[in-house]
């Protein structure tokens, strides 16, 4: 009977032959995630908030070290507001969740669920930014989110309502403010690294793909397992656009009045759908050690009459292991087979089974969930031991994700090479291109690739544009994307 | 200049003659909030958000050492879910905000902002609930939630917005489900005391006065300067009640259907509110130590020809100073004298003043926030006083809360008595209720005093109910409530 509950519980459909239905299943049977009544909108159940949880505190202690103030503004946005900025009004609208009762009244003036709060935070950057003794103003909020997807919803990859932060800052100078993005983007790139075990392509977004209402837009992009990009974290230099929209002035030291220059930036909850993506397998869900809501499980196998010792024994291994998240699953009635199946299922990263031969032995078995490799050590070396190998799985997990990605960009030199490459999902390609939005166009109607960024990193030189042929400063990254 | 400067940016109104004028004024000027576009909803301000970011983590690290998981659903409920439970719908449907369009869609449903999450939750549970092996369940979520109140909202006290916790758990039986009241309260109870500074009546709410859709409410209640009670956190048993119109049933160990037990519980926003009226003067407002945004502010006295070492000395005490948030004010152009009237307008707890005396004699001048009390101390105690000082003005700003709360609870043996009470505002009345509605509504007529809790410290013995004469089991109190 448990091992009929391990087959209904367990993966049935493997990664490489259907990538967008093994998604969905490891997210909902490994319990990272469940649908709710909200169309589109998903439950974040204790693993995945506890991710969450974990990866936005590292994130928000980075910004608080470069002087970054927490607050938080109505969820709320009156549609005069929303309206004010044109092109970011057009950019959300169709997407806009709109409050249009409360109670049994009637609104007079509907209000939208933010979709993001630049509408109703400058208003009050006006009211408080005076002078430039007033600025710089670096504020962030985390908060919940709200983009009415009419395409089809994916859990965390394109959700209805999600997690994230929304930085906004407002700088005397076009200097200062620019010099905030590669700020910004360092803490993303090494919070993605270090604690998501994810690599990804920093570059410049082109005018048609840039935030609306920005007059700029950076991001961080990362390959899915099918061979489609998908946009990251974002930093956004705004120009006076807003400040102009908005009449956040101030007097400048020379008593000159001033518009403010401002920014914004992002990371939400979709990065931990990138998580899922890159490093589960067909097995369930593959955890990164630093935001694993459980970092090790112990598993006793308790063999007929010696019960109790080795139960025993494994609540003495787990005292020994420290500043670590440790589960000890002692579950009567489920067999040490069908515990490791639903931790592997969950993601857990290292296992440690205990069983009698250990105890006489006084070791423990310690299995890694990204390799299975198994390693046998002495009791006194367990917390060490552990603590290494969650550090080489991170690694591994990293170094496995760059390869792909490595492996995952091509370069064309011609359209048609593009086309090619393209049609075979096999990645971003890098092509030059002349910066014309008349070539992005092109590309983007006959083969539904569009441009994720410019990289900074331009690993060949430019040539002629593959489309026009006109000479191109740099080479684009050209992918289908979600 | 400076000084015309200072007037307008500090305190008009004393506490003692216009206390919800006073409120608005110290709360609004300390920049502690602001107004938002969005009527009845406020801005959290770096201090306010900061207050409420280190109260929360604390309270949610004494959750997870109780086994509380955190957990996010959709802010969304569809109107269908809210009214499964109808005395539930009908408490909160006169206050729900409702999103009824989608971008340029007409919505088939409506949809809540949650005012609350039970209707959004308890479908999942009912689907992550089979067997006892499953439960209890323990979950919380920090979020956002939405109260369409249409009484005058007042800023964190009664506002349309808020941000809190809300607990909800579900246990096989009864006395488990109970048994999580206490442990609950205590850790709300401590955290108020703790880092809050504020004491509270601890106690059951009367069926009048329960959550909609509970069996019982057990609340802490505060009493404000104006001498009007304001409930703070509470616990709510939810018996068998959601879980049968939810259906969140289990097969127990026996193998038989039961229904699961449930609790919920939450402290929000409002209690920072409760914070800055009863800690606050004709100052500003006055912050308690362990969730101060800025715990110490430095202050160089700078005089003529020795400004650059007078703040070079500034900069040696800031060093010296460990574990503590501490803001050096060397700003140019304002006086001495603007600047203490900031800091004390903005509450932070501890100022040091170092001018060109102190440094002769390597000493700093310590000033409380509290009662002003001045002391100086050698630069080498400086670290070690400060967070004594600390220390002194948490007890300080506890035993003064304390003792006029005690100062604010009556004993009436008449309905006479009573009356004369609560038309003098003069706080809580503590009398003998024989427990019928007929006599709690009487009350609320005549008085427009309800029953806050009835404690469970019985501090006087019972005797007949004031209103009918009837014995009563215990006294319950009797107040005006916000």
């Amino acid at each position: 009977m448990v091992e009929k509950k391990a087959d209904e519980k367990g993966m049935s459909i493997k990664k490489a032959e259907n990538f967008s239905e093994w998604y969905i299943e490891s997210l909902l049977k490994s319990g990272f995630m469940d649908y709710s009544d909200v169309s589109g909108a998903m439950v974040f159940r204790p693993i995945s908030y506890g991710m969450w949880e974990l990866f936005s505190r590292e994130v928000d202690s980075e910004f608080k070290k470069v002087g970054i103030e927490n607050v938080y503004f109505p969820i709320f946005i009156p549609e005069k507001l929303l309206k004010k900025e044109t092109s970011h009004f057009e950019g959300f609208t169709p997407e806009v969740a709109w409050v249009t009762q409360t109670g049994n009244e009637k609104l007079s003036e509907r209000l939208a669920v933010r979709p993001t709060s630049e509408a109703i935070m400058y208003p009050s950057f006006a009211k408080w930014i005076r002078s430039w003794r007033d600025l710089p103003i670096k504020y962030n909020q985390w908060n919940n989110a709200v983009r009415w997807e009419f395409k089809h919803p994916t859990p965390l990859l394109r959700s209805r309502e999600f997690l994230w932060n929304e930085g906004h800052s407002a700088y005397a100078t076009e200097q200062e403010a620019l010099a905030e993005k590669d700020v910004i983007l360092n803490i993303y790139l090494k919070a993605l690294r270090e604690l998501f075990a994810l690599p990804g392509i920093a570059g410049q977004k082109t005018d048609k793909e840039k935030f609306a209402g920005a007059l700029a837009s950076y991001s961080i992009e990362h390959i899915m397992p099918d061979g489609w990009a998908i946009q990251g974290p974002a930093w956004h230099f705004d120009g006076q656009n807003f400040a102009k929209m908005f009449d956040i002035k101030f007097l400048d030291i020379n008593e000159k009045e001033q518009y403010a220059w401002q920014n914004t930036y992002a990371v939400s909850t979709r990065e931990m759908g990138v998580v899922l993506a890159s490093h589960g397998d067909d097995k369930g869900i593959v955890l990164p050690p630093k935001v694993a809501y459980i970092q090790v499980v112990i598993v006793p196998i308790l063999k007929k009459g010696v019960e109790e010792k080795v139960l025993e024994y494994a609540i003495s291994v787990e005292r020994k292991l420290e500043k670590l998240r440790v589960k000890l699953d002692a579950r009567d009635g489920y067999t040490p087979g069908f515990k490791f199946n639903e931790w592997e299922l969950k993601g857990v990263p290292v296992r440690i089974e205990v069983g009698p031969k250990d105890m006489e032995a006084g070791s423990v078995t310690i299995v890694r969930r990204d390799t299975s490799e198994k390693e046998v050590v002495k009791v006194d070396n367990a917390n060490k031991r552990v603590h290494e190998t969650l550090d080489l799985i991170n690694k591994n997990l990293y170094e496995k994700a760059h390869k792909f990605l490595e492996s995952h960009i091509h370069y064309a030199d011609s359209y048609e090479e593009l086309k090619k490459l393209i049609a075979g999902n096999s990645g971003i390609v890098s092509a030059s291109w002349c910066g014309m939005v008349e070539c992005e166009d092109k590309v983007k109607e006959e083969t539904s690739a569009k441009i994720t960024n410019i990289p900074f990193e331009q690993k060949k030189k430019a040539g002629k544009c593959i489309i026009c042929g006109m000479d191109s400063k740099s080479r684009a990254n050209f992918a289908r994307s979600y």
